[in-house]
């Protein structure tokens, strides 16, 4: 059982008729849900509770950090993005999903600008395992369908995953790496393109189990924590 | 200037109206003329010539091997596949095009079964770059557009690419990993997937300039020639 | 629970009264205390048995095959190698150890000679871990030592590693990459380079840590089993 | 003929007795005359000057941007980081050298703490080059002494290089990725390790191709610049 707090922005499910109607109780709600089927231990957290809800006691206590926000990343106070990217740092597991892709801790964590391509027109996508070794893709076919998505292009501008566990495929013409895997310190990050405010995505099976398996696979482990510092000249290990 | 090795199997286009149809004198002859046109000095050889073209000498003259192969892989003796990947471990370059995949150099160096799935229906396929900073995407634009291919699907089955620079979108709904970039001791290897003997992909130009940089990129370059053995006792380097 | 093969040559063990001394029922015994006494259920299996004691049936039943050789690699039989590599790629995990560098299966699975320079002379070797992100470096320090190793020096003739957990000093000057992952199909290996015939070292207890997350991390997942064919024209996908 | 710009902190060189010894024009005097030498066109900027000798206009003149700094990191302003940062994902190349691993660009680009441990006894630094087909390694040998150095150690807080080109050995026992390859967007980024304001290092000819090679390696190639936007309804690529 790894303990999640799954974040939310939870402005659209607010004040956007089309995604109220899919996310009734917010996008965090349903992948809470899904996260609890599971077996995991969840709690949620949203941009307008007090620090955003995740308070350094509330981060010591989660595993593994699911993110989905979008249209209000910039509302996100550096104070608690500098938070989260420490905890990441010291081995929290964090779980961007979809418009993710731009939220402050991935950009800070990945050093490049996270842009792509997009477009919204409900198109099909099929995404591909193109690495059957990896963790997240335990318990998948080789392939599954968003049946209605927004599409996202390359070029993603990520360093090159550590492990690159999915590519999507959509029908306008595109391809995405989808699912991207990367150590970062002690910490595990995978994200996971999927998702959107007015498609039922999170929903849909496939969609949750790859997002267990991200949680599982970037739940803490037991590795050094390092020390990063003056080794004083009369204690060389040698 | 590069000296450049291609090498072919040529026989469809000796046996198959339809492949003579395209590449009346060979795959190799298009392929010379295009890295010719891009500056490189070329050779050809082939499978019925003895040793199949690719006598020591001939590798040793050879800074970069292209290989295009399809279905006499096995007629390849182990001894010349044993010369070839043992000139790349020394630092040539090799540049595995289409149905190579399945070639005994090629599946040597990889290590894997490097199967895939493949179906003939002259589908359209779309490049993406998905590193820009590699050099083998200089001079592209951000995708472009084979009209007619046999699609190859993922899963393929290779070790992860040290660098991972074009995917493919196919019509028919799947997506490839389309040129992986490898290190392999001094040597550099780029497997690239457009080509067929009965399209006429090596005569566009996107392609050809492809496998030109592929080419550059690969040539052999002036890193360390390790010593693999026994340092003796007395001489530890500190 | 992970059901592990402890495979070894058990010559050493037999020949030489240096190598008895230390591991009197072979090395294979000692591994397998090793990881018995942390949990995993194994057997064992020898060169000198029928089939190397790897007939299909056990390598069938195996989740994890832990490997040692050193003076009788040639004389591991081609079929039974193939068998093995075949299995990796299907999933069954495999940790080739310290001299396993040069194995059959190890090399097959690289693409690479796997070759190192070496040194006997009973140096004191200090390991660190560089990914403490990888479950391999769970429970581990930031360093530890191996009093007295057999050195293995850089360049070590394989792939980059898909993460490279471990780098060993040795005090004659030379580096070494220890603990090396990679992903093949659908199967996982860890290459951990300590080991010795003669010195007691699969008796300490950061060596046998190590081996058994090595194991635990190449234990079989549950990702896609891939196709690999001619997918029918009137099936594409989309 | 690469456009280099040398950017020095240039502080230790003007206020340390033992730094002006060393380099009594600073340590970009040293560096510039390098570059020069293996016939680069170098200019030098430093931290004092306006912008830190790094307006817009010296940016889009420079292929490769070398960067040495140490005590004054903080003092680099943040506009500044921004455009050097925005420059090398779009195409230029970026050499931080010692201590810049704790540079703001650095870190930036690697959304990690680039921390490291250290210790300033002037030990012996043995570098070993573990991938002789990286253009980085050409010309190098198998290994090189710098024969008194700052101690950097392990861990290093990166995330794992697109390529390792380097690793060192130091006497007191610790070991560091000494040369590490990035790919940022369209940007290439090698951080080399050796270095220091009172070590005559940078006069050492092995160091001074090691830089060089990175110059060259980073320079700007000509891949796609991807659009990052989104992509009207009406233009899907297929």
């Amino acid at each position: 059982m790894v303990s999640v707090t799954v974040w939310n922005e939870y402005r659209h499910e607010r004040e956007l008729p089309e995604a109220s109607a899919v996310y009734p109780d917010g996008i965090h709600a349903v992948l809470a849900e899904a996260l609890e089927e599971r077996g995991h231990d969840v709690t949620t957290a949203t941009l307008d509770e007090p620090e955003h809800g995740l308070p350094e006691h509330v981060l010591e206590g989660t595993d593994v950090l699911v993110w989905w926000g979008h249209e209000a990343h910039d509302e996100v106070r550096d104070d608690v993005v500098d938070r989260v990217v420490e905890h990441v740092r010291d081995g929290m597991g964090f779980v961007p999903l979809h418009s993710a892709h731009n939220s402050k801790p991935f950009r800070r964590l990945m050093g490049t600008s996270c842009s792509l391509k997009w477009r919204e027109e409900g198109e099909r996508e099929r995404l591909w395992v193109v690495d059957p070794a990896h963790p997240v893709a335990d318990g998948l076919g080789e392939s599954f369908v968003v049946p209605e998505a927004e599409m996202y292009g390359e070029h993603f501008d990520v360093p090159q995953p550590d492990a690159l566990v999915l590519v999507s495929w959509f029908e306008g013409g595109e391809v995405f790496r989808s699912g991207c895997a990367y150590h970062r310190g002690r910490g595990r990050v995978f994200y996971f393109r999927p998702g959107h405010e007015t498609h039922p995505i999170y929903r849909q099976d496939e969609v949750r189990h790859v997002i267990a398996n991200a949680v599982r696979w970037t739940a803490p482990g037991d590795g050094p924590r390092p020390a990063y510092e003056n080794v004083a000249p009369s204690e060389p290990p040698e």
